[in-house]
């Protein structure tokens, strides 16, 4: 379906708790994810949780990727919001998924801002 | 579902695009949606493309608002991953839908981190 932007969500499941306590570890996947799937980097945002977890935020000049791990449950959510056609996130889902060396995991691809409904909302607002 | 996160995808079109290309207003209208749906902001980052769109992300305490704006499409994409009750995404979206003058829209709420999953994993893991 056309649309302005493509974002994946990946769930990645039994990864290695110890790798998604570190905040240093988690800062340099996030950003050769980044580099690797062809994203412009603009800034990056890591935040530390008490006891455990680490929140990160990439900015690129395609949109966003953001990690969220839960240690306590192996678990950790990769989003991955991109526009064009030059950056390929799932570079970044095998990339991301080998680091944290996850045993299990998927992703789901949903259409943002699709051409048809803005199509659809400027005929009505035109109405 | 029982999952960890909440995952929230709000899809805002026919929206006044001076107000999506205006980084002062988007950034205001982030961090007051994310006050008044009850999050602890921890830090924000906010960036004007040229020749339009702005892009922002406010981490939170319960994990990330982001945004992504197409003035020349009337449309932004902002997402919501929160995680525990004490946050109500839904609050957000009504603000910012009126903020951004939004009259068409619609959101999707995905489970991040299902429960489930995790339990199927942590028994593959062990067996």
């Amino acid at each position: 379906m056309a649309s302005l932007g493509q974002h994946f969500l990946f769930e990645l499941y039994d990864c290695n708790p110890d790798i998604l306590d570190d905040i240093e570890a988690i800062k340099d996947i996030m950003l050769a994810a980044a580099g690797k799937s062809g994203a412009t980097i603009l800034n990056n945002f890591l935040h530390k949780f008490s006891p455990q977890g680490v929140s990160g935020v990439v900015i690129i000049a395609e949109s966003h990727i953001a990690i969220h791990t839960w240690p306590e449950n192996s678990y950790a959510g990769v989003d991955f919001f991109t526009c064009g056609s030059r950056v390929n996130p799932l570079v970044a889902y095998e990339y991301i998924k080998a680091k944290l060396e996850s045993r299990y995991s998927n992703y789901t691809k949903l259409a943002r801002g699709k051409t048809q409904e803005i199509e659809r909302a400027a005929e009505w607002s035109s109405a």
